[in-house]
Protein backbone atom coordinates (compact mmCIF):
# COMPACT_ATOMS: atom_id res chain seq x y z
CA UNK A 1 0.00 0.00 0.00
CA UNK A 2 1.55 3.05 -1.07
CA UNK A 3 -1.45 6.29 -0.75
CA UNK A 4 -3.33 6.45 2.23
CA UNK A 5 -6.79 8.59 2.38
CA UNK A 6 -6.98 11.11 5.29
CA UNK A 7 -8.28 8.17 7.40
CA UNK A 8 -6.00 5.34 5.99
CA UNK A 9 -3.31 7.13 6.95
CA UNK A 10 -3.56 6.33 10.82
CA UNK A 11 -3.22 2.69 10.34
CA UNK A 12 -0.60 3.27 8.03
CA UNK A 13 1.71 4.96 10.38
CA UNK A 14 0.52 2.92 13.30
CA UNK A 15 2.03 -0.17 11.10
CA UNK A 16 4.98 0.78 10.31
CA UNK A 17 5.73 -0.25 14.53
CA UNK A 18 5.27 -3.37 13.33
CA UNK A 19 9.06 -4.21 13.94
CA UNK A 20 8.72 -2.19 17.47
CA UNK A 21 10.45 -3.88 19.80
CA UNK A 22 9.00 -2.07 23.02
CA UNK A 23 5.95 -2.72 23.52
CA UNK A 24 5.49 -0.09 26.06
CA UNK A 25 7.09 2.87 23.76
CA UNK A 26 4.49 1.36 20.91
CA UNK A 27 1.54 1.60 23.36
CA UNK A 28 2.89 5.24 24.37
CA UNK A 29 2.99 6.02 20.17
CA UNK A 30 0.24 4.14 19.24
CA UNK A 31 -1.79 6.48 21.49
CA UNK A 32 -0.06 9.67 20.72
CA UNK A 33 -0.51 9.29 17.07
CA UNK A 34 -3.82 8.16 16.98
CA UNK A 35 -5.26 11.25 19.16
CA UNK A 36 -2.47 13.38 17.23
CA UNK A 37 -3.94 12.65 14.05
CA UNK A 38 -7.96 12.50 15.39
CA UNK A 39 -7.03 16.39 16.46
CA UNK A 40 -5.92 17.42 12.88
CA UNK A 41 -8.94 15.71 11.24
CA UNK A 42 -11.32 17.27 14.13
CA UNK A 43 -10.27 20.77 12.96
CA UNK A 44 -9.50 19.71 9.24
CA UNK A 45 -6.02 21.73 10.40
CA UNK A 46 -4.99 24.45 7.34
CA UNK A 47 -1.47 24.30 6.06
CA UNK A 48 -0.67 27.70 7.76
CA UNK A 49 -1.86 26.38 10.78
CA UNK A 50 -0.14 23.64 10.23
CA UNK A 51 3.09 25.98 9.67
CA UNK A 52 2.38 28.47 12.43
CA UNK A 53 2.81 24.73 14.65
CA UNK A 54 5.87 24.39 13.03
CA UNK A 55 7.42 27.46 13.88
CA UNK A 56 5.59 27.84 17.33
CA UNK A 57 7.09 24.61 18.39
CA UNK A 58 10.82 25.58 16.60
CA UNK A 59 10.50 28.95 19.33
CA UNK A 60 9.52 26.90 22.21
CA UNK A 61 12.65 24.89 21.41
CA UNK A 62 14.89 27.64 20.67
CA UNK A 63 14.07 29.73 23.87
CA UNK A 64 15.08 27.00 26.09
CA UNK A 65 18.41 27.67 27.53
CA UNK A 66 20.28 26.21 30.42
CA UNK A 67 18.23 28.81 32.52
CA UNK A 68 15.25 28.40 30.77
CA UNK A 69 12.69 25.53 30.13
CA UNK A 70 10.05 27.11 27.37
CA UNK A 71 8.63 23.14 27.11
CA UNK A 72 8.27 22.50 30.55
CA UNK A 73 6.38 26.10 30.64
CA UNK A 74 4.12 24.84 28.02
CA UNK A 75 3.34 21.56 29.09
CA UNK A 76 2.42 23.21 32.99
CA UNK A 77 0.36 26.39 31.01
CA UNK A 78 -1.49 23.63 29.39
CA UNK A 79 -2.02 21.90 32.38
CA UNK A 80 -0.61 18.94 30.96
CA UNK A 81 2.12 18.34 33.73
CA UNK A 82 -0.25 19.17 36.59
CA UNK A 83 -2.46 15.75 35.25
CA UNK A 84 0.92 13.84 34.64
CA UNK A 85 1.46 14.55 38.50
CA UNK A 86 -1.98 13.49 39.70
CA UNK A 87 -2.13 10.45 37.86
CA UNK A 88 1.45 9.34 39.38
CA UNK A 89 0.91 10.34 42.61
CA UNK A 90 -2.33 10.48 43.62
CA UNK A 91 -2.99 12.08 46.94
CA UNK A 92 -3.60 8.89 49.53
CA UNK A 93 -3.15 7.99 53.24
CA UNK A 94 -2.42 11.65 54.14
CA UNK A 95 0.77 12.20 52.47
CA UNK A 96 1.85 15.10 50.78
CA UNK A 97 0.65 16.10 47.44
CA UNK A 98 2.96 16.73 44.75
CA UNK A 99 2.62 19.78 42.38
CA UNK A 100 4.46 20.92 39.23
CA UNK A 101 8.23 21.55 39.17
CA UNK A 102 8.12 24.60 37.13
CA UNK A 103 10.81 25.87 34.79
CA UNK A 104 13.37 27.27 37.75
CA UNK A 105 14.46 24.34 39.54
CA UNK A 106 18.38 23.99 39.69
CA UNK A 107 20.51 21.21 40.79
CA UNK A 108 23.10 21.69 43.60
CA UNK A 109 21.74 24.22 45.98
CA UNK A 110 23.88 24.40 49.02
CA UNK A 111 23.35 22.71 51.99
CA UNK A 112 22.70 24.91 55.06
CA UNK A 113 22.28 24.02 58.51
CA UNK A 114 18.75 23.49 59.69
CA UNK A 115 17.43 26.77 60.89
CA UNK A 116 19.63 28.77 57.94
CA UNK A 117 18.16 32.45 55.92
CA UNK A 118 18.23 31.05 52.39
CA UNK A 119 17.44 34.99 51.34
CA UNK A 120 20.16 36.74 52.81
CA UNK A 121 19.96 39.62 50.38
CA UNK A 122 16.79 38.69 48.65
CA UNK A 123 14.31 40.84 48.67
CA UNK A 124 10.44 40.54 50.17
CA UNK A 125 8.94 40.26 53.90
CA UNK A 126 10.78 37.70 55.89
CA UNK A 127 9.30 34.56 56.66
CA UNK A 128 10.08 31.76 58.84
CA UNK A 129 9.54 28.52 57.93
CA UNK A 130 9.11 25.37 60.13
CA UNK A 131 8.03 21.78 60.71
CA UNK A 132 8.90 17.87 60.61
CA UNK A 133 9.29 15.39 57.74
CA UNK A 134 7.01 12.23 58.40
CA UNK A 135 6.80 8.91 57.36
CA UNK A 136 3.18 7.91 56.12
CA UNK A 137 2.13 6.53 59.46
CA UNK A 138 3.39 9.74 61.64
CA UNK A 139 6.68 8.66 62.52
CA UNK A 140 9.42 11.63 62.22
CA UNK A 141 12.33 11.24 59.69
CA UNK A 142 15.69 12.17 61.12
CA UNK A 143 17.91 13.21 57.88
CA UNK A 144 15.07 13.97 55.30
CA UNK A 145 16.27 16.50 52.78
CA UNK A 146 14.40 19.50 51.63
CA UNK A 147 15.25 20.92 48.74
CA UNK A 148 13.79 24.73 48.57
CA UNK A 149 13.88 27.52 46.03
CA UNK A 150 11.42 30.54 45.25
CA UNK A 151 11.43 33.61 43.84
CA UNK A 152 12.25 36.87 45.61
CA UNK A 153 9.33 38.90 47.19
CA UNK A 154 8.12 40.33 43.81
CA UNK A 155 8.09 36.84 42.35
CA UNK A 156 11.88 37.09 40.47
CA UNK A 157 13.98 33.60 40.60
CA UNK A 158 17.50 34.44 40.58
CA UNK A 159 17.83 32.86 37.27
CA UNK A 160 15.77 35.76 35.52
CA UNK A 161 17.65 38.51 37.47
CA UNK A 162 19.87 40.30 35.66
CA UNK A 163 23.75 39.55 35.19
CA UNK A 164 24.91 36.25 36.86
CA UNK A 165 23.66 36.28 40.02
CA UNK A 166 24.35 33.42 41.18
CA UNK A 167 21.88 30.97 43.55
CA UNK A 168 19.39 33.18 45.03
CA UNK A 169 16.52 31.78 47.73
CA UNK A 170 17.79 28.27 47.28
CA UNK A 171 18.78 26.17 49.46
CA UNK A 172 19.11 22.10 50.73
CA UNK A 173 17.87 21.73 54.80
CA UNK A 174 18.38 18.44 56.75
CA UNK A 175 16.09 17.46 59.55
CA UNK A 176 17.48 17.07 62.50
CA UNK A 177 17.14 13.74 65.16
CA UNK A 178 13.32 14.30 65.41
CA UNK A 179 12.39 15.24 62.15
CA UNK A 180 12.27 18.93 62.40
CA UNK A 181 13.29 21.74 59.49
CA UNK A 182 13.29 24.95 60.11
CA UNK A 183 14.35 27.98 57.82
CA UNK A 184 14.23 31.72 56.82
CA UNK A 185 13.32 32.78 53.79
CA UNK A 186 11.06 35.58 51.95
CA UNK A 187 7.30 35.43 51.93
CA UNK A 188 6.80 34.50 47.57
CA UNK A 189 4.50 37.03 45.75
CA UNK A 190 2.50 36.15 43.02
CA UNK A 191 4.16 36.52 39.70
CA UNK A 192 3.43 36.05 36.12
CA UNK A 193 5.27 33.35 33.93
CA UNK A 194 7.75 34.24 31.54
CA UNK A 195 5.50 35.91 28.61
CA UNK A 196 8.31 37.16 26.37
CA UNK A 197 8.50 33.77 24.28
CA UNK A 198 6.20 32.29 22.30
CA UNK A 199 4.25 30.88 25.67
CA UNK A 200 3.67 34.18 26.59
CA UNK A 201 2.14 34.60 22.78
CA UNK A 202 -0.09 31.62 23.37
CA UNK A 203 -1.54 32.87 26.52
CA UNK A 204 -2.36 36.46 25.22
CA UNK A 205 -3.99 34.46 22.28
CA UNK A 206 -6.16 32.16 24.53
CA UNK A 207 -7.16 35.54 26.88
CA UNK A 208 -5.35 34.47 29.88
CA UNK A 209 -3.48 36.26 32.43
CA UNK A 210 0.40 34.43 33.44
CA UNK A 211 0.12 34.84 36.80
CA UNK A 212 1.04 32.19 40.12
CA UNK A 213 -0.07 32.83 43.01
CA UNK A 214 2.52 33.20 45.96
CA UNK A 215 4.40 29.99 46.56
CA UNK A 216 7.57 28.34 47.79
CA UNK A 217 8.79 25.52 46.04
CA UNK A 218 10.51 21.92 47.83
CA UNK A 219 11.35 18.97 47.05
CA UNK A 220 11.35 16.24 50.11
CA UNK A 221 13.40 13.37 50.02
CA UNK A 222 14.25 10.88 52.82
CA UNK A 223 15.72 7.11 52.59
CA UNK A 224 13.29 4.29 52.15
CA UNK A 225 10.25 7.02 51.55
CA UNK A 226 9.25 8.15 47.66
CA UNK A 227 10.44 11.32 47.24
CA UNK A 228 7.84 14.37 46.38
CA UNK A 229 8.03 17.79 44.58
CA UNK A 230 5.80 20.35 45.77
CA UNK A 231 5.10 23.80 46.80
CA UNK A 232 3.48 25.89 50.06
CA UNK A 233 1.03 28.17 48.67
CA UNK A 234 0.43 31.44 50.28
CA UNK A 235 -3.23 31.22 51.78
CA UNK A 236 -4.97 34.62 50.70
CA UNK A 237 -2.75 35.24 48.03
CA UNK A 238 -3.73 36.94 44.76
CA UNK A 239 -4.61 34.40 41.96
CA UNK A 240 -4.98 31.48 44.17
CA UNK A 241 -7.95 30.27 42.20
CA UNK A 242 -6.98 30.81 38.77
CA UNK A 243 -3.43 29.85 38.92
CA UNK A 244 -1.46 30.09 35.13
CA UNK A 245 -0.26 26.56 35.84
CA UNK A 246 -3.24 24.85 37.85
CA UNK A 247 -0.39 23.59 40.21
CA UNK A 248 -2.72 24.63 43.54
CA UNK A 249 -4.04 21.84 45.67
CA UNK A 250 -6.36 22.61 48.85
CA UNK A 251 -3.35 20.71 51.33
CA UNK A 252 -0.84 22.56 49.86
CA UNK A 253 -2.08 26.31 50.87
CA UNK A 254 -0.78 27.43 54.10
CA UNK A 255 -1.60 30.51 56.13
CA UNK A 256 1.57 32.88 56.09
CA UNK A 257 0.91 34.69 60.21
CA UNK A 258 2.02 38.11 60.30
CA UNK A 259 4.43 38.77 63.46
CA UNK A 260 4.95 42.65 64.73
CA UNK A 261 8.17 43.86 64.90
CA UNK A 262 10.11 41.92 67.33
CA UNK A 263 12.04 38.50 68.51
CA UNK A 264 11.50 36.23 65.86
CA UNK A 265 11.19 31.91 66.01
CA UNK A 266 14.97 31.83 65.62
CA UNK A 267 15.98 34.61 68.62
CA UNK A 268 16.73 37.23 65.81
CA UNK A 269 15.44 40.90 66.54
CA UNK A 270 13.26 41.66 63.78
CA UNK A 271 12.92 45.34 62.98
CA UNK A 272 9.89 44.56 60.45
CA UNK A 273 7.01 42.74 60.24
CA UNK A 274 7.85 39.15 59.96
CA UNK A 275 6.05 36.17 58.69
CA UNK A 276 5.42 32.26 60.35
CA UNK A 277 4.28 29.53 58.28
CA UNK A 278 4.42 25.41 60.04
CA UNK A 279 3.90 22.62 57.83
CA UNK A 280 4.80 19.01 57.91
CA UNK A 281 5.19 17.39 54.95
CA UNK A 282 4.58 13.44 55.05
CA UNK A 283 6.36 10.83 52.61
CA UNK A 284 5.12 7.37 51.66
CA UNK A 285 7.17 4.32 52.19
CA UNK A 286 8.92 3.39 48.78
CA UNK B 1 -12.36 26.05 41.79
CA UNK B 2 -8.31 25.39 42.73
CA UNK B 3 -7.72 22.07 42.77
CA UNK B 4 -8.42 19.33 39.86
CA UNK B 5 -8.66 15.68 39.81
CA UNK B 6 -7.61 14.20 36.69
CA UNK B 7 -10.68 14.40 34.81
CA UNK B 8 -11.82 17.88 36.01
CA UNK B 9 -8.27 19.36 34.90
CA UNK B 10 -9.35 19.34 30.88
CA UNK B 11 -12.63 21.17 31.71
CA UNK B 12 -10.42 23.41 33.88
CA UNK B 13 -7.68 24.41 31.15
CA UNK B 14 -10.25 24.83 28.47
CA UNK B 15 -12.55 27.08 30.71
CA UNK B 16 -9.47 29.74 30.82
CA UNK B 17 -9.96 30.62 27.21
CA UNK B 18 -13.61 32.36 28.33
CA UNK B 19 -11.67 35.86 27.10
CA UNK B 20 -10.50 34.63 23.93
CA UNK B 21 -11.20 36.47 21.26
CA UNK B 22 -10.50 34.26 18.26
CA UNK B 23 -13.54 31.82 17.92
CA UNK B 24 -10.95 29.38 15.16
CA UNK B 25 -8.26 29.32 17.75
CA UNK B 26 -9.58 28.63 19.96
CA UNK B 27 -11.81 25.98 18.63
CA UNK B 28 -8.18 24.48 17.83
CA UNK B 29 -7.20 24.51 21.50
CA UNK B 30 -9.58 23.11 22.76
CA UNK B 31 -9.29 20.28 20.64
CA UNK B 32 -5.82 20.18 21.08
CA UNK B 33 -5.79 19.91 24.71
CA UNK B 34 -8.49 17.74 24.83
CA UNK B 35 -6.14 15.05 22.68
CA UNK B 36 -3.31 15.97 24.57
CA UNK B 37 -4.88 15.41 28.09
CA UNK B 38 -6.69 11.98 26.67
CA UNK B 39 -3.25 10.60 25.38
CA UNK B 40 -1.85 11.27 28.58
CA UNK B 41 -4.49 9.49 30.40
CA UNK B 42 -4.87 6.92 27.92
CA UNK B 43 -1.68 5.72 28.53
CA UNK B 44 -0.75 6.80 32.26
CA UNK B 45 2.42 9.02 31.22
CA UNK B 46 4.74 8.31 33.72
CA UNK B 47 6.96 11.27 35.03
CA UNK B 48 9.89 10.03 33.24
CA UNK B 49 8.41 9.67 29.93
CA UNK B 50 7.00 12.94 30.68
CA UNK B 51 10.57 14.32 31.07
CA UNK B 52 11.67 12.27 28.43
CA UNK B 53 8.23 13.83 26.35
CA UNK B 54 10.32 17.42 27.20
CA UNK B 55 13.85 16.64 26.53
CA UNK B 56 13.19 14.96 22.68
CA UNK B 57 10.65 17.73 21.96
CA UNK B 58 13.21 20.47 22.66
CA UNK B 59 16.38 18.28 21.40
CA UNK B 60 14.06 18.76 18.35
CA UNK B 61 13.87 22.54 18.43
CA UNK B 62 17.61 22.90 19.57
CA UNK B 63 18.48 20.48 15.94
CA UNK B 64 16.46 23.16 13.80
CA UNK B 65 19.17 25.29 11.90
CA UNK B 66 18.48 27.97 8.74
CA UNK B 67 19.20 24.75 7.35
CA UNK B 68 17.31 22.39 8.87
CA UNK B 69 13.74 21.65 9.90
CA UNK B 70 13.55 19.00 12.63
CA UNK B 71 10.37 19.88 13.55
CA UNK B 72 8.91 19.24 9.78
CA UNK B 73 10.53 16.25 9.61
CA UNK B 74 8.99 14.84 12.75
CA UNK B 75 5.85 15.92 11.70
CA UNK B 76 6.60 14.13 8.21
CA UNK B 77 7.17 10.55 9.72
CA UNK B 78 4.44 10.78 11.77
CA UNK B 79 2.24 11.24 8.95
CA UNK B 80 1.14 14.69 10.05
CA UNK B 81 2.12 16.44 6.71
CA UNK B 82 0.28 14.46 4.61
CA UNK B 83 -2.52 14.74 6.51
CA UNK B 84 -2.40 18.06 6.37
CA UNK B 85 -2.04 18.08 2.74
CA UNK B 86 -4.88 15.51 2.60
CA UNK B 87 -7.29 17.56 4.06
CA UNK B 88 -6.57 20.81 2.59
CA UNK B 89 -6.01 19.21 -1.22
CA UNK B 90 -7.83 16.68 -2.28
CA UNK B 91 -6.93 15.25 -5.36
CA UNK B 92 -9.93 16.41 -7.58
CA UNK B 93 -11.09 17.18 -11.22
CA UNK B 94 -7.99 16.00 -12.41
CA UNK B 95 -5.66 18.36 -10.72
CA UNK B 96 -2.26 17.25 -9.58
CA UNK B 97 -1.92 15.93 -5.95
CA UNK B 98 0.42 17.35 -3.50
CA UNK B 99 2.34 15.70 -1.08
CA UNK B 100 4.75 16.68 1.49
CA UNK B 101 7.41 19.69 1.38
CA UNK B 102 9.73 17.88 3.19
CA UNK B 103 12.69 19.84 5.24
CA UNK B 104 15.03 20.73 2.23
CA UNK B 105 13.45 23.73 0.51
CA UNK B 106 15.30 26.36 -0.13
CA UNK B 107 13.86 29.68 -1.21
CA UNK B 108 15.18 31.75 -3.98
CA UNK B 109 16.47 28.82 -6.61
CA UNK B 110 18.11 30.70 -9.57
CA UNK B 111 15.47 31.04 -12.22
CA UNK B 112 16.77 29.26 -15.14
CA UNK B 113 16.03 29.45 -19.08
CA UNK B 114 13.78 26.62 -20.05
CA UNK B 115 15.91 23.41 -20.83
CA UNK B 116 18.30 24.35 -18.63
CA UNK B 117 20.39 21.80 -16.88
CA UNK B 118 19.99 22.31 -12.78
CA UNK B 119 22.47 19.87 -12.09
CA UNK B 120 25.82 20.97 -13.49
CA UNK B 121 28.34 19.26 -11.59
CA UNK B 122 26.06 17.29 -9.40
CA UNK B 123 26.56 13.54 -9.05
CA UNK B 124 23.78 11.27 -10.76
CA UNK B 125 22.60 9.75 -14.06
CA UNK B 126 21.40 12.17 -15.79
CA UNK B 127 17.48 12.59 -16.40
CA UNK B 128 15.40 15.00 -18.83
CA UNK B 129 11.97 16.36 -17.76
CA UNK B 130 9.81 17.73 -19.65
CA UNK B 131 6.23 18.37 -19.99
CA UNK B 132 3.18 20.94 -19.86
CA UNK B 133 1.57 22.83 -16.89
CA UNK B 134 -2.32 22.67 -17.67
CA UNK B 135 -5.06 24.27 -16.18
CA UNK B 136 -7.81 21.82 -14.98
CA UNK B 137 -9.91 22.44 -18.14
CA UNK B 138 -6.36 21.49 -19.91
CA UNK B 139 -5.99 24.57 -21.20
CA UNK B 140 -2.12 25.55 -21.13
CA UNK B 141 -0.55 27.84 -19.27
CA UNK B 142 1.91 29.96 -19.89
CA UNK B 143 4.60 31.78 -17.73
CA UNK B 144 3.99 28.96 -14.57
CA UNK B 145 6.65 28.66 -12.41
CA UNK B 146 8.10 25.42 -11.53
CA UNK B 147 9.88 25.48 -8.45
CA UNK B 148 12.47 22.72 -8.41
CA UNK B 149 15.12 20.77 -5.93
CA UNK B 150 16.11 17.46 -5.38
CA UNK B 151 19.11 15.42 -3.91
CA UNK B 152 21.57 14.65 -5.86
CA UNK B 153 22.12 11.25 -7.68
CA UNK B 154 22.76 9.80 -4.16
CA UNK B 155 20.06 11.41 -2.09
CA UNK B 156 22.11 14.17 -0.95
CA UNK B 157 20.70 17.72 -0.91
CA UNK B 158 23.11 20.73 -1.45
CA UNK B 159 22.23 21.81 2.51
CA UNK B 160 23.42 18.28 3.56
CA UNK B 161 26.74 18.40 2.28
CA UNK B 162 29.86 19.49 3.67
CA UNK B 163 30.85 22.97 3.69
CA UNK B 164 29.25 25.98 2.23
CA UNK B 165 28.14 24.55 -1.03
CA UNK B 166 25.44 27.04 -2.07
CA UNK B 167 22.54 25.66 -3.69
CA UNK B 168 22.95 22.54 -6.08
CA UNK B 169 20.17 20.79 -8.23
CA UNK B 170 17.41 23.25 -8.07
CA UNK B 171 16.23 25.90 -10.38
CA UNK B 172 13.25 27.70 -11.35
CA UNK B 173 12.04 27.73 -14.73
CA UNK B 174 9.11 28.78 -16.63
CA UNK B 175 6.62 27.26 -18.74
CA UNK B 176 6.63 28.49 -22.76
CA UNK B 177 3.73 30.30 -24.90
CA UNK B 178 2.18 26.60 -24.82
CA UNK B 179 2.55 25.69 -21.61
CA UNK B 180 5.68 23.81 -22.29
CA UNK B 181 8.91 22.95 -19.61
CA UNK B 182 11.77 21.60 -19.77
CA UNK B 183 14.81 21.18 -17.88
CA UNK B 184 18.07 18.67 -17.28
CA UNK B 185 18.48 17.26 -13.89
CA UNK B 186 19.49 13.93 -12.28
CA UNK B 187 17.26 10.70 -11.58
CA UNK B 188 16.46 10.82 -7.96
CA UNK B 189 17.89 8.14 -6.28
CA UNK B 190 16.33 7.27 -2.78
CA UNK B 191 17.69 8.21 1.15
CA UNK B 192 17.33 8.39 4.40
CA UNK B 193 15.85 11.09 6.04
CA UNK B 194 18.30 12.71 8.55
CA UNK B 195 19.14 10.22 11.53
CA UNK B 196 21.32 11.94 13.45
CA UNK B 197 18.64 14.06 15.63
CA UNK B 198 15.79 12.93 17.77
CA UNK B 199 13.76 11.86 15.22
CA UNK B 200 15.82 9.73 13.95
CA UNK B 201 16.55 8.51 17.55
CA UNK B 202 12.92 7.52 17.43
CA UNK B 203 12.47 6.20 14.05
CA UNK B 204 15.23 3.24 15.73
CA UNK B 205 12.84 2.75 18.60
CA UNK B 206 9.91 2.53 16.94
CA UNK B 207 11.36 -0.17 14.64
CA UNK B 208 11.07 1.71 11.19
CA UNK B 209 13.46 2.41 8.37
CA UNK B 210 14.12 5.96 7.67
CA UNK B 211 14.19 5.79 3.67
CA UNK B 212 12.27 7.76 0.93
CA UNK B 213 11.99 6.27 -2.40
CA UNK B 214 13.64 8.78 -5.30
CA UNK B 215 11.76 11.83 -6.03
CA UNK B 216 12.58 15.18 -6.72
CA UNK B 217 10.53 18.27 -5.34
CA UNK B 218 8.31 20.67 -7.00
CA UNK B 219 5.87 24.06 -6.22
CA UNK B 220 4.18 24.57 -9.02
CA UNK B 221 2.62 27.88 -9.61
CA UNK B 222 0.44 30.25 -11.95
CA UNK B 223 -1.66 33.36 -11.70
CA UNK B 224 -5.48 32.71 -11.18
CA UNK B 225 -4.74 28.93 -10.58
CA UNK B 226 -4.09 27.44 -6.87
CA UNK B 227 -0.11 26.71 -6.56
CA UNK B 228 0.70 23.19 -5.56
CA UNK B 229 3.75 21.40 -3.73
CA UNK B 230 4.76 18.22 -4.79
CA UNK B 231 6.89 15.72 -5.97
CA UNK B 232 7.37 12.79 -9.02
CA UNK B 233 8.75 9.73 -7.71
CA UNK B 234 10.47 7.25 -9.55
CA UNK B 235 8.99 4.18 -10.50
CA UNK B 236 10.22 1.53 -9.18
CA UNK B 237 12.45 3.09 -7.00
CA UNK B 238 13.27 0.95 -3.71
CA UNK B 239 11.07 2.06 -0.80
CA UNK B 240 8.11 3.62 -2.68
CA UNK B 241 6.14 1.25 -1.20
CA UNK B 242 6.94 2.05 2.32
CA UNK B 243 8.30 5.97 2.22
CA UNK B 244 9.15 7.30 5.68
CA UNK B 245 7.17 10.24 5.42
CA UNK B 246 4.16 8.70 3.52
CA UNK B 247 4.48 11.17 0.86
CA UNK B 248 3.63 8.56 -2.52
CA UNK B 249 0.62 9.09 -4.47
CA UNK B 250 -0.04 6.76 -7.09
CA UNK B 251 -0.38 10.12 -9.76
CA UNK B 252 2.94 10.90 -8.79
CA UNK B 253 4.83 7.71 -9.63
CA UNK B 254 6.52 8.48 -12.87
CA UNK B 255 8.50 6.43 -15.28
CA UNK B 256 12.15 7.03 -16.04
CA UNK B 257 12.63 5.67 -19.60
CA UNK B 258 15.91 4.99 -20.07
CA UNK B 259 17.86 5.55 -23.32
CA UNK B 260 21.54 4.57 -24.18
CA UNK B 261 24.25 6.98 -24.96
CA UNK B 262 23.54 9.23 -28.08
CA UNK B 263 21.55 12.25 -28.77
CA UNK B 264 19.79 13.91 -25.68
CA UNK B 265 16.06 15.34 -26.20
CA UNK B 266 18.21 18.92 -26.19
CA UNK B 267 20.35 17.74 -29.12
CA UNK B 268 23.27 16.96 -25.97
CA UNK B 269 25.40 14.22 -26.89
CA UNK B 270 25.16 12.27 -24.41
CA UNK B 271 28.01 9.70 -23.76
CA UNK B 272 26.54 7.99 -21.45
CA UNK B 273 22.75 6.33 -20.21
CA UNK B 274 20.22 8.92 -19.59
CA UNK B 275 16.53 9.35 -18.71
CA UNK B 276 13.35 10.90 -19.73
CA UNK B 277 10.20 12.15 -18.24
CA UNK B 278 7.62 13.30 -19.31
CA UNK B 279 4.59 14.80 -16.78
CA UNK B 280 1.99 17.10 -17.51
CA UNK B 281 0.78 19.25 -13.66
CA UNK B 282 -2.95 20.77 -13.74
CA UNK B 283 -4.04 23.18 -11.48
CA UNK B 284 -7.25 24.12 -9.62
CA UNK B 285 -8.44 28.03 -10.96
CA UNK B 286 -8.25 29.88 -7.75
Amino acid sequence: MREFDEQGITAAVLARMDQCGDARFRQVMTSLITHLHDFVREVKLTDAEWMGAIQFLTGVGKTCTDKRQEFILLSDTLGVSILVITLNHPASGGTTDSTVQGPYYWEGAPELPNGANLAIGVKGEPAFYSGRVLSSDGTPIAGALLDIWSGDGEGTYDLQMEGDVGMKARGRIRTDAEGRYAFRSIKPEYYPVPTDGPVGIMLRRMGRHPMRPGHIHMMVSAPGHQAITTHLFAAGSEYIDSDAVFGVKESLVTPYAKHPPGAAPDGTRMETAYYTVNYDFRLRRA
